[in-house]
């Protein structure tokens, strides 16, 4: 449905080209990542961190991880929109906290699965 | 230092505004979060959110929590500015994966530890 490199993408306008409402041209940064079908990525993705820094962001990596970049951003930027105070942070710090309570559960758990084991080894003896 | 609201904060401007190279006026939106002494703190927010985004994110929330928000932000700027691909998700991801293999874990040794407990209660009356 496209034409040749730098002609316009009259017929599906990118969910950016449509929100920004300019037109979509072939080379448009954004089109590979943006669908028109899911508008609601690049509406947070553009009230998180601004179009020009999403292109920017998009541009300053290899073009073969643009779409996790651009994946991750829409994450990022659903979180921010979601805890406005902590964004991701919040959601890391949460984790961090989860995994020093399973430590500390499973260095005390550790100690009597020794047991276990010892009391096990010797009842086969008893 | 401060005169009247509204005057300028010529002695010391913030960070936001050294790097803009703008006045600092005592109601500017970066002040209180971005001292001249932690330049580094806004060029971050500034690369990565742009700083008419970084001052409408603070606005929306209340002034209690501003501080906690430039913190955040910060953060994630930080975090996105060492891994442009993944940012924030990739450290979500892999904390989320270590907590699944401690509770995997967990889980493993909670079997030995019901062991654990079960023979020695059975040695006692051995």
């Amino acid at each position: 449905m496209l034409g040749p490199p730098g002609t316009l993408n009259t017929i599906t306008p990118c969910a950016a080209c449509k929100l920004l409402r300019r037109r979509c041209a072939q080379e448009c940064p954004f089109s590979p990542y943006f669908s028109p079908h899911e508008p609601q990525k690049f509406a947070s993705v553009h009230k998180v961190f601004g179009a020009s820094n999403v292109s920017k962001m998009l541009m300053e990596v290899p073009e073969s991880q643009r779409a996790d970049a651009a994946n991750s951003l829409v994450y990022e930027a659903n979180v921010r929109l979601r805890d406005p105070v902590y964004g991701c942070m919040g959601a890391i710090s949460a984790l961090q906290q989860q995994v020093q309570s399973l430590q500390a559960e499973l260095n005390a758990n550790r100690e009597f699965a020794i047991d276990g084991k010892y009391h096990f080894a010797l009842l086969q003896v008893l």
